[in-house]
């Protein structure tokens, strides 16, 4: 099986599907939209090697400066824009790609160097700062550009330069005595290396990524000492002299390079860069199968989505390193204790759930797949393509309010979302063939609209999905496979396990970790057939453990919030509002909504009862529960720091006649909406938004 | 008004009372108990000025050497010992001071300057670090340790080298051209000094606490920059080299030094150099009476208690800066994202209160300082005082299980409560009196069981107060006041605001912020009354924005917690427990214990029904509630980061019937038992404790 960034090719997204409509944005908008920001920054010109005035700007992150990434923002936007030329040419842009590649390649140095900053600001400094400074990191997303160049152009004008870049890796870096026993601070470049080794066939760029992953958080690494330890103290580095992303010194699992990957039980610290990295030990697995690592990435998804994810599918709960904290501390946005859920983030547990169903079809990885897709992903860019998120919290505050921005000085997310699009059906399902048994097996992770072809030994199978996807459940599946015989595997989503139909259905439904299995016998009969996953909308909660205590709305894999654009009464960003979801079941109805602004075609949901709001200033609450009883203590004022239950209070009952429910202010509300979390910051508001809301009455 | 330190000895505790006996274990133990660990760890000879090996250990919190605090530990050691001379003799320990205060005077050097480390160690570094390194944070201890020798021997043998110490300080500290303008990172000696200006009249005393709390914060301060930016970069400091508990650069935040006190809207940093901080400009007020200090002290007490207080009274939720966190952020233990609520932050909270008393009679601050005496501080100490907490965490876990130990490096905690135990009696009320107009007024904060005696113009006022305090809410005045006429307040305690009772009882009772005033015309008539506030258990719960949804159970100024001594069953911290408190009032019961290991006579109360346990296994539960229903999914095993909530899902409901409660592990559980939190961890146990219980059914 292919890697999605080359299987895309053979799976075309259905025109005017709604991810075909997204994709749509990017090549209309996105990419010009980003070039003209490359040109405006001085990122476009950077590969001249000239000197730009931002080049010695205090860093925003010591020691990184703040242009470090900007040979990643171009391999970036070069990478994306040239998935979208297979299927729409545009002259501006393929001469921006050719203009840019003819800098990168002049930028070479005569040994094979080609980094921005290491060439023009510290020329001196070059692999002195592995742990920190990207340099690795920025040769990786060259790589991943120069693969999908090459794929598109069929020439090596830009894989040349890369080529000889990664031959002087090759050189300096291994575990040969004399080399450094380096890896990346950043991990990315494993993953580029695996993808060029399955253009160039040079095991040696297999052996690198292999050796970067294997050496990894090795305690004695070089000279008895941990890598980043030993080249910290070569650089002059003092004990305690450290990022601000460190709150400790060598705080290195913000690198996940804290010990072995084999020896991790939990993902820690950088979020992206712990994606990053496991979806490389995935990748490799096509090339070794070593049990010991396929535990690890199991172990460690385990972790990750039990105890470290959000609803959106979002993760990473801690700003200053921009990752994980413990298990089940996940508060939903800046007033309750943190929240950063990155959009590269999210993009990156597609990744690694994507290289995971190549080697272990589970459902369990579509799913949440699917959820990082249509939520945490889809919503780091706007409906117009031309702004962005970074991070993604559950729920606004005034110090964060709910926003999208035009650029960011670390622009990792844009380029990263654009890129996602360009390649996005490579994402719906994977493919196997074998051309001498003329056999074929598809397997379908998300039943968006696209028609798949193979070509089986020059005959074509083509499976066509049809289907509304994400808001209608109900998806045709059409199959041609001439005499291939192809068996197909379609996931059942876990929110319609116990609720989907099929027509004509087999007697007996063989689901194997999640996917219905349809053998040859069945399709070769049955080359049509439906299946339809109910799109009730349903409340969904995070673990108790993380104390939240709220609910949220869901609706097929679309997770939805509340906005103050429909919800105009609201003050304080959803905080106080209360759903009661134990007296009795909401009722919860949908409008097909146009919007006029955006011209987003969306489901939105509404409730009319069961909300409330909770009463802090005139009467004690516990819990979002209003005693109702004299002998309930005042809050606030220094006083004390609890409220007092009443020993013989008793809950308020919530009969099930509407009452009328009034805010703090005294505003009558009548309804609540809730729009699709990937829609939020869309429209003009005043940047309230939450996805969980408080469990009360 | 006279500090709690001084009017202390006009008040003396009831023999046999709860105070009492909690203050005799600390003269019978306690005292010879840490002087031997001042002996044994090299504390008590350290003032001779020789080598102690542990000097070149590496500090466990880089710049302080672990050893930094000795001169403090010795100087509390010395306050402490000498409160308790006044009323018990005691050769062993008389003979140590002495020596101690010859070793101390031995110590002193030449120019007046008195500090272990920096004459033993790095003379060459004082006072080049006033950010970190404790020098006046020592000296302060020391000078509160010579004001209490010198009011018990009446000589200055302590006092006269500190005084000499002073006169360095002011003659190196100030606002002068020439001087430093330097102030502690950890406040201290602003409190020694108001201290030791009351007992020398010298007024440059008072003028440098002024100095201290004045400069404090200011941005220009030396040659233009932030006084521990310029010595910081003084002493060579790179820009990113930083101390483990400043999260970033220059976070002055952490000694409340990030603006001027004037300024500060919220308590921020480390919760016992804030506290330390506010008691010192409370006590200032005395001598100044500045209303923009006393609006910034009501300001910080009201955020501190309404948004950063534990409902023990504890504060700080922050483990790496020992200190609050943001509004409302205030997780129980470890697993839920940290507590800390130092001991000597429940200590500095309790002299903040008593010193903003003196200017406000206000209930707010005496109830809060009531909750720390009787729950955070008292815990600090084992009952036979002998063990001792730094940490007091409202939930243990694994990582930090419920546990006293033995001692500190950083022995900060132990002393500090020897010492509060010591004029205990002097937190309980506060007196004032006009021996001309032969006028006297007593104002009661704590009714525990004391006699309080006042020389009016050489005749005697004598308020006896008889109570079982904190167990029995009945409390019997009765005043002997000669001919003076003497007024009486006494708190309400917000917990009894509603159903307190008295007899004989005034016409119309005259409640000023939740003080009940005695004027003269009823006292001089009703010399004995008693007040009664009944002390039947209740539930109180954080305020609904700290996310815990969690109730605890409280009787009169007693928090309580579950410990797994008297619920054997636990093995998860009782993080899985549920109450509801929902569905009809639990009931709970009392019942006397006079425990056999530790001696200690207390009140448990138990519940026998409405609880359950979440049921995380087999079935979904959100929020502790089961739904129930068929549809729910399952979680775990990495499927996805939520559960389902079938949407035609309605709670469980609880009968009133008893039913039978199962843990996981399928033990019956009939009844749960509560212990007062300041009992925790004095018996052999599993660790296992937790104060707020999940709310659930």
């Amino acid at each position: 099986m292919a890697q999605p960034q080359v299987s895309f090719l053979q799976t075309k997204l259905k025109p005017g599907s709604f991810l075909d409509r997204k994709r749509q944005v990017v090549q209309e908008n996105t990419l010009l939209y980003q070039l003209d920001v490359l040109k405006q920054t001085g990122r476009y010109d950077a590969f001249k090697l000239g000197w730009h005035d931002s080049y010695t700007d205090e860093p925003n992150h010591w020691p990184v400066p703040n242009h470090l990434f900007w040979d990643s923002d171009v391999g970036k936007w070069i990478e994306a824009a040239v998935y979208f030329l297979h299927d729409h040419k545009n002259e501006t842009i393929e001469n921006a790609i050719h203009e840019l590649v003819d800098m990168i390649r002049s930028a070479q140095q005569d040994d094979g160097y080609l980094n921005i900053h290491f060439t023009v600001v510290a020329p001196k400094e070059r692999f002195t700062n592995f742990r920190d400074l990207h340099e690795l990191y920025n040769a990786g997303h060259l790589i991943e550009a120069a693969v999908a160049h090459h794929q598109y152009y069929q020439n090596d004008k830009l894989l040349e330069p890369l080529v000889k870049y990664v031959d002087l890796f090759c050189k300096t870096l291994g575990p040969e005595e004399g080399k450094l026993h380096a890896y990346p601070g950043h991990p990315e470049i494993e993953i580029a290396l695996i993808r060029l080794y399955e253009v160039t066939k040079n095991p040696k760029h297999l052996e690198l990524a292999q050796y970067f992953i294997d050496e990894r958080g090795n305690p004695t690494g070089q000279d008895g000492k941990h890598f980043y330890t030993w080249e910290a103290e070569k650089r002059g580095e003092r004990p305690y002299e450290r990022p601000g992303y460190y709150p400790k010194p060598k705080s290195y699992w913000y690198n996940s390079a804290h010990k072995s990957i084999l020896e991790q039980d939990s993902v820690e610290g950088h979020s992206v860069r712990s994606m990053y990295l496991l979806t490389a030990v995935a990748a490799l697995d096509k090339y070794r199968k070593r049990d010991d690592y396929r535990d690890a990435l199991k172990r460690l998804w385990m972790n990750m989505v039990d105890k470290k994810m959000y609803l959106t599918g979002g993760i990473g709960a801690i700003s200053q390193w921009e990752g994980f904290s413990i298990d089940y501390f996940l508060p939903q946005g800046t007033d309750d204790g943190g929240c950063y859920s990155e959009t590269c983030a999210a993009i990156g547990v597609m990744m690694m759930a994507e290289r995971m169903l190549q080697f272990d079809l589970d459902s369990r990885y579509a799913d949440v797949m699917e959820l990082c897709l249509f939520n945490s992903m889809l919503c780091g860019m706007s409906t117009d393509g031309k702004r962005f998120t970074y991070v993604n919290q559950l729920a606004s505050s005034d110090t964060d309010p709910d926003k999208k921005a035009a650029w960011y000085t670390c622009a990792c997310c844009p380029p990263n979302v654009s890129r996602t699009l360009g390649f996005m059906s490579g994402y719906l399902l994977t493919t196997s063939k074998d051309d001498t048994d003329r056999t074929a097996n598809i397997n379908v992770h998300v039943p968006a609209a696209a028609t798949t072809t193979l070509d089986v030994g020059g005959k074509n199978v083509e499976l066509q999905i049809d289907s509304n996807w994400p808001w209608d459940g109900a998806v045709k599946f059409n199959l041609n496979s001439s005499d291939i015989k192809t068996s197909v595997a379609v996931r059942i989503p876990e929110w319609a396990a116990t609720n989907w139909s099929m027509s004509p259905k087999p007697d007996s439904p063989d689901i194997q970790k999640g996917y219905l299995r349809l053998p040859t016998s069945f399709t070769s009969i049955n080359t049509s057939f439906t299946i339809t996953f109910p799109m009730a909308s349903r409340f969904i909660a995070p673990h108790p453990f993380t104390n939240l205590n709220v609910v949220a709305l869901a609706r097929g894999p679309l997770v939805y919030c509340v906005e103050d654009v429909d919800n105009d009464w609201v003050t304080d960003h959803f905080r106080t509002l209360l759903l009661d979801v134990h007296s009795g079941a909401p009722k919860v109805t949908e409008s097909q909504i146009k919007d006029k602004a955006t011209g987003e075609d969306f489901i939105m949901l509404h409730m009319d009862d069961h909300f409330n709001f909770m009463k802090l200033d005139d009467q004690a609450t516990v819990n979002g529960v209003s005693p109702g009883v004299s002998g309930a203590t005042q809050m606030g004022g220094g006083k004390m720091p609890s409220f007092t239950l009443p020993s013989s209070g008793s809950a308020t009952t919530n009969g099930t006649a509407k009452k009328e429910v009034k805010t703090a202010e005294g505003k009558t509300v009548d309804r609540l909406n809730f729009v699709p979390y990937y829609f939020r910051a869309n429209r003009e508001g005043k940047g309230h938004m939450r996805v969980g809301i408080r469990i009360g009455s």
